[in-house]
């Protein structure tokens, strides 16, 4: 019963001498000096899945986009980054040492083609097309690697969570993906989350809770996984 | 001397029984649910402009874009909104019942054109032309009524402030501007500023200091110059 109580209060200590890799938080992408393109990720969810890698025994390097969040206690190293590129190469030279890769952060899918030095001028009467490119995909790219972390992806969506986020899945090659309904109060900017968890030939809900509440749950099922196929 | 230290410790109330209305922060002007087009304004100095007129004795209404700022000690009314749209209507229905206008936010000059009420989906291996309209423009809208509040602008440039500051006073026909070189450790970001005053017939350096007190300097400045063309 001791034994319980102190794994209950410690963790279960589940990912014990593990390095894992959370990205966390939103990327802002520059269009000049003073305008960008943004998303409403708050980074809460990824500094909880921090949090709870660290309260499973996990030495644990953090990847964060602009964000005003503490460092959990715990985390052995913080990265911090502004744009896809600058995180799409902190992830990748901090996999190299990882055994799990948890990608939570909301990274921006398009930059701006031309970023001007000098804040652009307001044009009058005309209107502004503004030419995007793709940004590099950091679970494709270490995905194609030959050895690589267990890669663990999340999927935000608004609308066909569960059928996009499993062509994720396989399309990217991950080991496991956490779907992630957004709007009405949950995922972005709100306090709770509800996720479902999808593998290769499982699934599982994790109910409505507080994005802490939900990182254990997930980190719990990460852990399980992982020594499912690398154990 | 009691007198003295009175007022400098409890300010001069030069706008004692003047209601002032400020707008600070950013705009945020959706993409689509998750993705949006913000600018790097904190809020800061306009937060600390609204704390300098309640300071001065004004009633004080606070319109805020996104931030994460404590509303000032004795501000009479905060109404926090997103998009320069709904910062335009915010202000227009504020003006109505105000002495001194003072546009401190960041206001985004262009919106998308058409925004997505689900998540766009990524589209491998194609450019993205993102079509974006100007937004309507909260001083000249104010400067174009018959009646309106004593304007004061800010200009916020990464070059030839001074120029387009002056350009700016003229053509938007405003009382006053505050022009502000952003970068280096100034303006955007940072806790310290500069600002260059400039009205018909006159222009005042405030040198680099806190936001705090740049923004006591100006409203004394604001008082002083509403009186002498108000009163």
């Amino acid at each position: 019963e001791l034994r319980d109580a102190l794994l209950a209060s410690f963790g279960s200590r589940e990912l014990a001498g593990l390095h894992v890799l959370v990205s966390a938080g939103p990327t802002y992408e520059d269009i000049d000096p003073v305008r960008f393109i943004g998303n409403r990720s708050s980074g809460r969810m990824g500094f909880a899945v921090a949090a709870a890698a660290v309260q499973a025994g996990a030495t644990v390097t953090l990847i964060a986009g602009p964000v005003s969040l503490d460092t959990p206690v715990g985390v052995a190293r913080r990265i911090d980054v502004r744009s896809a590129a600058q995180m799409h190469a902190a992830v990748l030279e901090a996999a190299a040492g990882a055994d799990i890769y948890i990608g939570a952060a909301a990274v921006g899918d398009y930059r701006p083609l031309n970023v001007s030095a000098q804040k652009l001028k307001k044009q009058h009467g005309a209107d502004w097309s503004l030419q995007l490119g793709e940004n590099p995909d950091i679970l494709a790219s270490l995905s194609a690697q030959t050895a690589h972390p267990f890669l663990v992806g999340f999927a935000a969506e608004t609308h066909d969570v569960a059928s996009y986020a499993q062509d994720k899945l396989r399309r990217k090659g991950l080991d496991m993906i956490a779907a992630n309904q957004v709007g009405e109060g949950l995922g972005f900017e709100a306090s709770d989350n509800a996720l479902t968890l999808y593998w290769d030939g499982g699934a599982l809900e994790l109910p409505r809770a507080s994005k802490p509440e939900l990182a254990r749950q997930l980190i719990a099922r990460v852990a399980e996984r992982y020594r499912a196929v690398r154990s």
